[in-house]
């Protein structure tokens, strides 16, 4: 029986999106091939709220992640932890012997826009990473008033993990003054994994021209490069599959309406929270909850694996706590297409096992 | 109207492999996930005749050729080039500072065991790179004299681009002593774009151990140590999409026979080269002619871009020559599930448009 996902990514898909992975091959050195590609990164600059370039990577999140403080760190990257996903961007840089520091918060709190100015005003760092969501914690950070710290220091450019909230959380890069906004195709944008994008500022354009050896597959600069001179065709074979089904997909985004979309997903996240502070208790700071995913508390001592384990029997996944929290916590996703309806059957089937 | 494709890749995808491109997601964490993927590397084992693990990558060929040399270069590389795609593996090495140098042939030339002896007996490279199938001329270099000589260099890692040719042309890695055979889903596998894979010897894997920053995405390694730890599950997301429809395409190479297969692109190959000899002449080296794909010497001087159009029209793609050989040459793919009446389909075509 297929379980209805309502973990952090993937998402569940609907059927007609699913149907367009199933599109016959084109040609990627075809005309098609540039108007589909280029067609996409029309729709997602909307969908970003942005005039920067978009680029599209036959990667997961991670390799954009990679590809961002690899070719964009000239001089040292200020890495901003709030979870799991923060660590990963700190551990790429070291990889890659790219200069780098790591400023972390305790577990389920948000970054400051305070912290943020504290770190910048040493003048060592010249490109920052934020993690917009992070769904180890179910924490979403003030990117707004991050912003407006960030008005104070031009030089410095901006990188943020929108994996698991863009399309379904507004970010208004442009307005922002985000350089790069990331994204993958399993979470808000409501299509299977194995598809990244990004936006590209001007400035991250000229900046990845000062970093020598950036890589070959995750280089941004040379991906920017080629889609401009090839017409949006890309250096190596894209995932063609995935164009497809997110060109229909970024259409539907449209119809729906992205302010819509972005209501649709508040409106979840709060029927959620009601809920887990009705039974449970909200593991994350209040004052930064995330929109798209939501970790409750497991102040019952509740077995999540069973809770799961019978979830599954009746058709539905949610997901145990991450890392350290497994057991202590776990997670509901309210993301993509899931409607409101689709969540209280959820919390009803929980209520149902447990007893509440 | 869909074009059927004789491009040396994308190639044309069976329509019950393209529907199980759109199967429901399940979640990257479960057992099903690991299951799913386990399956997939012990079914590619018995196409790469290897016992070496087997590493899944959502990236295009490119990503794993730059992970390979990338990971493994302890010392310096030596990369073999017989056209555009040997060269971008040289590029790669630069772009991420891996010392290495490069052994370009004449374009339509193999590389000789000779001239990989000469380069090995300095003693300077611990890792060489050969390009098996090179599509951008139509060679198919001979890896069973090269891997001859290779014996008396036990301390060199040697990575193969088996991007075009694997799963069409019998590559027996451990027979061979190849540590690092790559291939791609949109070539002979008969997939659409998204997947790459690759083998990785016991001898790679000891070999990354000693070269640091490796990077994230793309280090072999940690691909390695990832699935050993968390039974074939990925550090990212990976292409779920592709798995499935991937687990499936096996199933239906080894139900064919993997021997059969081979036989079939032979067949195919020696169709295509008999009429190109009848009608214009064989562009590349005929002592090593690829079996996926046969690049035809223009020497008629048709307008190919014109044939192309009007077979368009009719349902078919060939590809123009690749580069600065684009009007010389034409080139005609027959990769994975082509069978020979395709072949002769698109041959009477071809005939029919220049009036043969």
């Amino acid at each position: 029986m297929h379980k209805k996902l309502f973990i952090p990514g993937p998402v569940e898909v609907l059927p007609e999106v699913l149907e367009k992975m199933a599109t016959p091959m084109i040609g990627h050195r075809s005309k098609d091939a540039s108007a589909l590609q280029r067609g996409i990164s029309d729709k997602l600059r909307k969908v970003f709220y942005t005039e920067s370039e978009i680029l599209l990577s036959t990667t997961s999140g991670s390799g954009l992640m990679e590809g961002a403080i690899r070719s964009c760190t000239a001089k040292r990257a200020a890495v901003f932890s709030i979870g799991a996903f923060g660590k990963r961007w700190y551990e790429m840089a070291v990889n890659n012997n790219v200069p780098a520091d790591l400023f972390e918060v305790e577990f389920g709190q948000a970054t400051s826009a305070k912290q943020v100015d504290e770190v910048l005003s040493t003048g060592k760092y010249d490109l920052i990473t934020i993690t917009h969501n992070e769904t180890s914690t179910g924490v979403m950070n003030p990117v707004e008033d991050i912003s407006k710290v960030l008005k104070k220091y031009p030089e410095v450019v901006w990188c943020v993990d929108a994996v698991s909230s863009a399309a379904g959380s507004k970010i208004e890069v442009d307005k922002l003054g985000i350089d790069i906004c990331i994204t993958s195709s399993q979470k808000c944008l409501g299509l299977p994994p194995g598809l990244a994008v990004c936006t590209f500022s001007q400035k991250a354009v000229e900046r990845a021209k000062q970093v020598p050896a950036r890589g070959y597959y995750l280089d941004l600069l040379s991906l920017y490069n080629y889609i401009q001179k090839k017409d949006y065709q890309y250096p190596s074979t894209p995932s063609l599959s995935h164009m497809f089904a997110l060109d229909y997909q970024l259409d539907r985004i449209l119809e729906e309406g992205i302010e819509n979309r972005f209501a649709r997903h508040i409106a979840m996240a709060e029927e959620v929270r009601a809920w887990a502070k009705k039974y449970f208790d909200l593991y994350s700071d209040e004052e930064h909850l995330s929109n798209t995913v939501t970790t409750v508390a497991n102040t019952r001592n509740i077995d999540v694996s069973d809770l799961n384990k019978k979830l599954g029997e009746r058709g539905f996944q949610i997901s145990n706590g991450y890392g350290k929290l497994k057991d202590k916590t776990f997670r509901i996703a309210h993301m993509a297409d899931c409607q409101i309806e689709d969540i209280r059957e959820l919390l009803k089937n929980i209520e149902e096992i447990l007893g509440l």
